[in-house]
């Protein structure tokens, strides 16, 4: 009866999403599938100071129309020293989190039936960003020792392909969990530059590494032609829905636009708790405090997975992040293992399937899993991954 | 050097906000212009302590990530009512604000180059949120007293157009501030039905009607042909980028897919204190107390007006709503009368152009002034339509 925009004819909640319903009903649940930061490593208390002073010394303009904070854009530029990058408040938009960052930049890159380059296992929200202009997906292979195939992308390039631009997670990828090294960054960016492709950076993870100095982000390397997108996701706080993109002037100014015409502009109320705590308390010693506790999560992860994990599985050690890329023997279907840890050890966990960008892909990955050591405490990342041992042992 | 999607060719921002530069750096300057209700009248005490509870409380799920706040969907479906309509929480989804449900609206009803229906004059919103699809407008006429011209858009369906949707503000129209009366409203659900047309009904000052009993809401009369759009923005705080679409199960799905892609979900930190804030407070009786200033503003700006404007300029005045429209004598134009107002008597106002939604209507409302007489208290409302009158008597 009601007629709707062609492309929405196959639309659907994302598969991670999908998946979920397998983890409800579930007594003890312990789930090490979705990208859940711990919030009691959020730091609540002096948030509620911040809004505290944004809500009754500042409600004139915090809870009035506004655009971009300026005092908020001055800190990003500050902090973003710790990726290498150069950059002033100028040199930047807030948005609303990294998806908004993704919606924008595909919308004012992509045209209908256009084509875009991404890794072959790649956070689904690119793909939901660009789905409703239709798009073409050169699909590259990622390495989980050294991320993106650059063999494969240049080969492509030399092909005569010309993606409108390429998405990546070059630090501490997802789901792959892989940090990019310098020499490759250096290749992609001196790629990027000689085919004039413009890199999409998601850099959701840059701020969490956890072994010793981070690699520069690929925006320190070639600002001219990275579009670097951060978040306060995984470093702050998802539910306060922050982010920022940092581009070329040209670029930057029709994000703007594009960012007006979609929703206004990021909350002027959150813009102004987050800036009061940025101002107010020492968020290096937050970032720090991230990092211990974080690294100290993923050692104890890797640890349990050595004493628990039966012979022909093998987990991939990140350096930083969030997630651990575990390869079953082929021919075991990630998807049956997930639904037995459910159903079976009552603990959660995602399959590679999830995040294939393509059919070939969900093939390729079938017999992946990925898992996070963010969002509980030791004893029970412990607990979880003697779960999924069990479910392994009883599995494969 | 970089190559943009075909649509970004000649993006640049609305009118109205290049308008703005003329407002600037002038001396106790006083806007009638934009559309910003008072932040003195926002409950920022109440929302204080809304917030301390949710950082302090509730920081768990406030922070983390979210969809919709389930008992946030029940307060707006109780408060519904007052709209004359009956839904249930499943019945809407929650938005970035009103922007957002236009974005996703579009997005998710328009194909590229598409057809839509909008009033000639229009909030400028609609076209920046379908801008990129490059649609074709049809423009429909608006009457100073009873909005749409329903004769027009008959004819048109008759003729055989058959637009995607029909977006309409029959509740005090931004900009021309008439609400539709109610046998107009039967007439344009009758017909939507009849020719299968959605009506996106935008809906963001339908809380603020001052004269009596308000009309009822487009979906109060037909829910299964309107597409409400409500918003936070007027009636609590824009600063807190909150709306609602209240929508037929099928249209509602695909809002909720849109939303996801878009920007993954509004801000639960800003949904956990609104729901907080209409928990412990009485919201109804913070919609009487708006009604009853902005009421009592709209009163004194129309005795203003009577007082200081010159004879042949005609004033609107409006049963509800933010703004009063002004029709100034045939040849005067209204961007020349704007520019001499802020840059003479430090007053701001804005042209009927800034709203024109095609050439044709640019060139009809040449003539015509948008003022707002919600920004500010009584007194210095009448000191703006003194201004006002002193640069009409200058320069007609």
């Amino acid at each position: 009866m009601y007629k709707f925009a062609d492309w929405t004819d196959d639309i659907q909640h994302s598969m991670m999403r999908r998946l979920n319903r397998h983890f409800e009903g579930i007594d003890d649940f312990l789930s090490l599938a979705g990208g859940l930061p711990d919030p009691d490593l959020m730091p609540n208390v002096p948030l509620a100071e911040a809004a505290q002073k944004t809500l009754l010394e500042q409600h004139s303009t915090a809870l009035q129309y506004g655009g971009n904070r300026q005092s908020l854009k001055e800190h990003i530029a500050n902090f973003m020293q710790q990726r290498g990058v150069t950059c002033t408040a100028d040199d930047l938009e807030i948005t609303i989190g990294g998806q908004q960052c993704m919606s924008l930049t595909t919308k004012i890159l992509l045209n209908p039936g256009g084509t875009y380059a991404v890794g072959d296992l790649s956070y689904a929200g690119i793909r939901q960003a660009a789905k409703s202009l239709r798009p073409n997906v050169l699909s590259i292979p990622i390495d989980p020792h050294t991320g993106l195939d650059l063999d494969v992308l240049e080969q492509h390039l030399k092909d005569g392909a010309r993606p409108a631009f390429l998405y990546t997670v070059p630090a501490a990828h997802n789901p792959v969990g892989v940090t990019m090294p310098l020499e490759q960054r250096k290749r992609l960016m001196a790629l990027a530059r000689q085919y004039q492709m413009l890199v999409i950076e998601d850099d959701a993870y840059g701020f969490l590494e956890y072994d010793g100095e981070p690699v520069p982000a690929l925006a320190a390397i070639d600002p001219e032609w990275a579009i670097y997108l951060g978040s306060f996701a995984k470093i702050l706080s998802p539910g306060i829905r922050l982010g920022w993109v940092i581009a070329p002037k040209p670029i930057l100014e029709k994000v703007a636009i594009a960012k007006q015409m979609q929703t206004l502009s990021p909350s002027p109320l959150s813009q102004h708790i987050v800036d009061n705590y940025l101002s107010d308390n020492d968020f290096p010693a937050l970032l720090t405090q991230l990092r211990t506790a974080y690294g100290s999560r993923r050692d104890v992860m890797m640890d349990a997975i050595d004493e628990h994990f039966p012979a022909g599985v093998t987990a991939y050690r990140p350096t930083g992040g969030m997630f651990v890329w575990v390869q079953l023997p082929q021919g075991v279907d990630g998807i049956e293992v997930m639904k037995h840890a459910a159903a079976q050890n009552a603990v959660g966990c995602l399959p590679g399937a999830a995040f294939a960008t393509d059919a070939v892909a969900e093939d390729k990955y079938q017999s992946n899993l990925r898992i996070t050591f963010v969002r509980y405490n030791e004893e029970r990342i412990a607990e979880g991954i003697a779960r999924l041992g069990r479910t392994l042992k009883e599995t494969i």
